[in-house]
């Protein structure tokens, strides 16, 4: 099976030597020339390019892991055969819908970067197609790369980069505000790392609701007002606002 | 060297049977009688008792570990001589300074759980003491418990409580709206296990703040817009808040 990336960010970087395990790379298609030829050299048998018009014309699978906004470009200025796929969260798969006959989406729940080795088996991956036979396709390619394989529409992918929004970019902000809270304290972000390990393996190992702790949770108002009093700005709001959603819903009235 | 544990929580669980590896803890004292009696059996030599005026008077170490607003009354109950040891991240060693010589905290920054073994010698103890003399005990025993002993003062531990809430209590309420997110599209919590575990990696490995990514970080107005339309009550509020404080952040005007 003979496949053409466009693309040569993380996401394409880490997809595209997955599946030349297993395929044939043939074509790497990025603006960036020079990562493109970089990724390239990495694959059994690919060339770069940096022209779109110049993608093969007999590919099986057009596999598009470019930035959100240049994958119409990549649509309008290609062939039209061949199996079309995406990797992006947001994006519906009716991109494709004006000119390409089979098309769907591949989405891996995860961040990637290119110096960071990654085992793409435990990656859940999020799959849809624009018909059965299309997305028992990219079903059987998406599960050559993971065990973790599930059906994705439009509405249950945004339903995931909101979660991933709230779970990771959100509480990566929390820890920013906690390593600031510790710096002027004279200590590192890393004393945290055994509480932080255990109530991450705790969230996971029973549900989150569940293993909810704090002052917030025991409607202990001594400490919160104390921990305001040493607050001001963005932190005192984050603090009162998340304290009042914690205490609201295991202190019902 | 011989140790009075006041409490038989949690903490208290953990940390007298590490204790009881060098030294020998000779008493339990706890108002629940029957979790004292079951501590007790797992120590070398130790007696349980629910009467704070039952602690041996010969004892060099007394450690105190109940619930913050029961320390006072053991505090006034119980003999003067020896070494009193608090082990509360929210209390000052001051609640000892009425009566007692020879005081300070020892406050290991992890949650306990009685069904989950723990290895005490990753964890982060922070130690005061009244005097020098006092303090250098109070490291001894700590280092026997943990490699990673750090000097606190009250100040300093309001600190690491502060940030352990933003941490690990405030982080994990997202985790709770980001499980209600998923469970609407039909998906468990786990599938966000990689991502998470990533992202926390990432923040140990650098920094929070250099690991932050997501559509505020990126100013993306589009993405957050969809995302807001689709938010209600306090998600919607928590979304709105923490994406202006990751956005000013690194767009400064």
């Amino acid at each position: 099976m003979k496949i053409v990336v466009f693309g040569s960010g993380n996401v394409a970087f880490h997809l595209a030597q997955a599946l030349d395990k297993i395929y044939d790379v043939a074509q790497i298609i990025s603006p960036n020339i020079s990562h493109a030829s970089s990724l390239a050299k990495k694959l059994k048998n690919a060339i770069a390019s940096d022209n779109i018009r110049e993608a093969a014309k007999d590919a099986d699978v057009y596999l598009v892991s470019v930035k959100d906004d240049a994958i119409a470009e990549v649509v309008n200025k290609s062939p039209n055969d061949g199996l079309w796929i995406h990797t992006s969260g947001s994006v519906g798969m009716e991109v494709f819908s004006s000119c390409k006959k089979k098309y769907g989406v591949l989405y891996p729940l995860q961040t990637f970067s290119k110096n960071a080795d990654i085992n793409l088996s435990k990656i859940p991956i999020f799959i849809e197609g624009n018909n059965g036979e299309t997305e028992s396709r990219i079903l059987q390619i998406a599960e050559t790369l993971s065990g973790k394989v599930f059906h994705a529409e439009s509405h249950q992918r945004r339903q995931l980069h909101i979660s991933a929004v709230f779970a990771c970019n959100f509480a990566n902000r929390l820890w920013t505000i906690a390593d600031e809270v510790l710096k002027e304290a004279g200590y590192s972000f890393n004393v945290l790392e055994p509480l932080l390990r255990a109530t991450l393996d705790k969230a996971l190992a029973s549900s989150p609701a569940d293993g909810q702790t704090g002052p917030a949770r025991r409607g202990d108002q001594k400490i919160m007002a104390s921990h305001l009093s040493s607050l001001t700005g963005d932190k005192k709001e984050i603090y009162q606002l998340i304290s009042s959603s914690i205490f609201n819903d295991y202190n019902p009235t």
